[in-house]
């Protein structure tokens, strides 16, 4: 991973809730970093998610604070002073207003967070902070997940190549509306805050929000960027600037990326799911039903236990509520036509289907045969070792 | 279990899927019984449901043959060739019209249905029926059942005793609108098949529909009601007629015995959990806030584990995008107070809390402290036994 010019990190072990690893994460920027986010759509949020909606308005940052072992939701009263009492002391270390600073907590729910730790750790991590161990950072922030994830891009803008770096964690708890727990993404070009937020919901789009690992969607779903400006080219003020074409390239690659990375990090996972349905009266119909599908524990069992059960990928289409026609109905499962018009494949061969089904990423694809709409989301399978990781998470 | 007059029953071993057990019901019914019925929402059923819904016109019935191990769902054409079949070999061995009889099937999808099969128990299952061993009749209709489910009611009509009885089977692949695979209900009270039809309705919302495995809708979910008028009454034309008061109440205690064994029942299921909701701004808000806690698969294994995790039930109620405020919640395991506006409840004690998870039955209440919305749904815990049943089913 490149360094990001105008960001700095820094990674520690407070103690929130691991031992012996780093669960704090710092990161720098440099005055006149602009900053855009997209939130959980939970109408019980955390409270670091209403800090960071609060603050976003200025669109400047200069610092953020991650930790992981606590989510800091539905904490009350005692969640709010801890975000207060937090970006007290970053701004405090960092000599900026308490408002540039961003915050995002993940792990348990529910349990106070104890910002007190942050305190011994702060001055430390602001004087050790430097150009760029993303890897590092990333495993700051790692709960259940079973490694670090990071990705990395380049884009022209004019003459001068930009860098995009993003790193994301998330394995449970996922769904759209946002996709992943935590995930921040840096560039080192210069473009305004109101551009940058219409980039990262336009990026989200398809990427964060078209991954499902459970159909839970958390209370604490952050996705942030900051653009510290320091490529030495003039402000772009605009998401539609022609200049800023190879850029959304590269920032959708980088999303992509990083979302992928948290569908095939789906708790319990053994397989990374692409479900493609096409043939849907629309593009937003098409995500339902391939979302309704993803989201099916039946489906995903199946998966798990390598078996193209087609009859219930019907059940997960007729249950979406949108448009279908039984007699239609095609489905694939990694490349093999398993149905066709609303009937096994009159060439179904069970050796090679459970020979598709073996391997570690399946693509299931559904036609409905009624129109042009068409879309993609991912998932994975349902395990046992779900069941295991989240039956005995909180002890 | 009583008889029920004007109902005969038999069962048979056709060897559809199961070897060494019945898998074939066939219900027999006096002339001028009428019958109701109501089915999944599904939009691609299966091919008893749509055969089913096109006869309940006439209002009338004189047999019914259900079989398990095979749904008859996306089976396309053959599908409904098998229908016609099976249906036709019944009303020859019972001289009545096909369109007198009633189908449905259950078990595996997508694999055509040998309806051949039945034609060789036909005649035998009609020359053995007789009045009432309903055990027996609930015993062929189960998949992945472990225990039959049967329940009885009487009520008075007037001052005739009238009963009701009713089977069921479904333990997986069940969510609201139909709550169970099949559910068959059948009295001596005579009432007209508009009035039966809208009993049905009436009984089915707080009991079947309010009952939730996994989600997951069933293409085939079939709930059907049986009056033979044998009970020696004069017909009831009309749902409102006074005279239904007890009886109305009767059906609710059938369908709501059911549906709760068909909750209890739920695959890999452990635990029965009830879900109460209070305090939301209506009743229908109130059930799509249980139905998002019920259906959330990280509050289900949290359940499994025993662990009165409830910010996974904040994030489900928030997830559930319904008016929810995060700093008025209180949260109830099983009587016991866990959070209370917005926080831990300071005199949370986890010893108490974790004797309460330990039982069979939970009960998880919530009060969102908004409005006198209330509503209740049934549910289980998500287990590994889940995951296994489910991975390793069709093979």
């Amino acid at each position: 991973m490149p360094a990001i010019s105008g960001v700095k990190l820094a990674t520690a072990a407070a103690g929130i809730r691991y031992a012996e690893r780093t669960d704090v994460l710092l990161a720098l920027f440099e005055p006149g970093t602009t900053v855009a986010g997209v939130f959980t759509r939970s109408k019980c949020p955390s409270a670091p998610v209403e800090w960071c909606r609060a603050h976003l308005k200025t669109g400047t940052a200069r610092a953020l604070v991650v930790n992981s072992g606590n989510a800091n939701a539905f904490t009350g009263k005692s969640g709010r002073d801890a975000c207060k009492f937090t970006a007290q002391i970053a701004a405090r270390a960092v000599s900026c207003k308490p408002g540039d600073v961003f915050l995002a907590s993940t792990g348990v729910i529910g349990e106070p967070l104890k910002a007190q730790a942050f305190d011994g750790v702060m001055d430390g991590l602001v004087a050790q902070a430097q150009a760029g161990d993303f890897l590092a950072a990333a495993r700051a922030i790692m709960t259940t997940d079973t490694f670090p994830k990071v990705a990395t891009a380049t884009a022209k803008i004019g003459k001068t190549t930009v860098t995009i770096n993003g790193i994301a964690k998330g394995a449970g708890m996922i769904a759209p509306d946002m996709a992943t727990m935590l995930a921040f993404v840096f560039t080192d070009a210069a473009i305004s805050a109101a551009a940058l937020q219409a980039l990262l919901k336009e990026g989200v789009a398809d990427t964060f929000n078209a991954v499902t690992i459970d159909g839970d969607t958390s209370t604490s779903d952050t996705l942030m960027m900051f653009a510290t400006g320091k490529a030495g080219i003039s402000l772009i003020a605009r998401a539609a600037d022609p200049r800023l074409k190879d850029f959304k390239k590269a920032l959708h690659a980088v999303l992509a990326n990083l979302s992928e990375q948290v569908a095939r990090d789906g708790e319990g996972a053994r397989k990374l799911v692409e479900i493609v349905v096409e043939g849907a009266v629309s593009k937003a119909s098409a995500r339902r039903i391939a979302m309704s599908i993803a989201n099916s524990p039946l489906v995903k069992t199946a998966i798990a236990g390598e078996d193209a059960n087609w009859g219930r990928v019907v059940m997960a289409v007729g249950k979406a509520g949108e448009p279908a026609d039984r007699d239609r109905l095609s489905i694939w499962f990694g490349g093999i036509r398993v149905a066709y018009k609303g009937a096994r494949d009159p060439g179904y061969d069970e050796a090679s289907v459970s020979a598709a089904m073996k391997r570690p990423e399946i693509r299931l694809k559904v036609a409905l045969g009624l129109g042009k709409g068409r879309d993609r989301v991912l998932t994975c399978d349902l395990t046992k070792e779900y069941v295991a990781i989240n039956g005995d998470y909180r002890s």
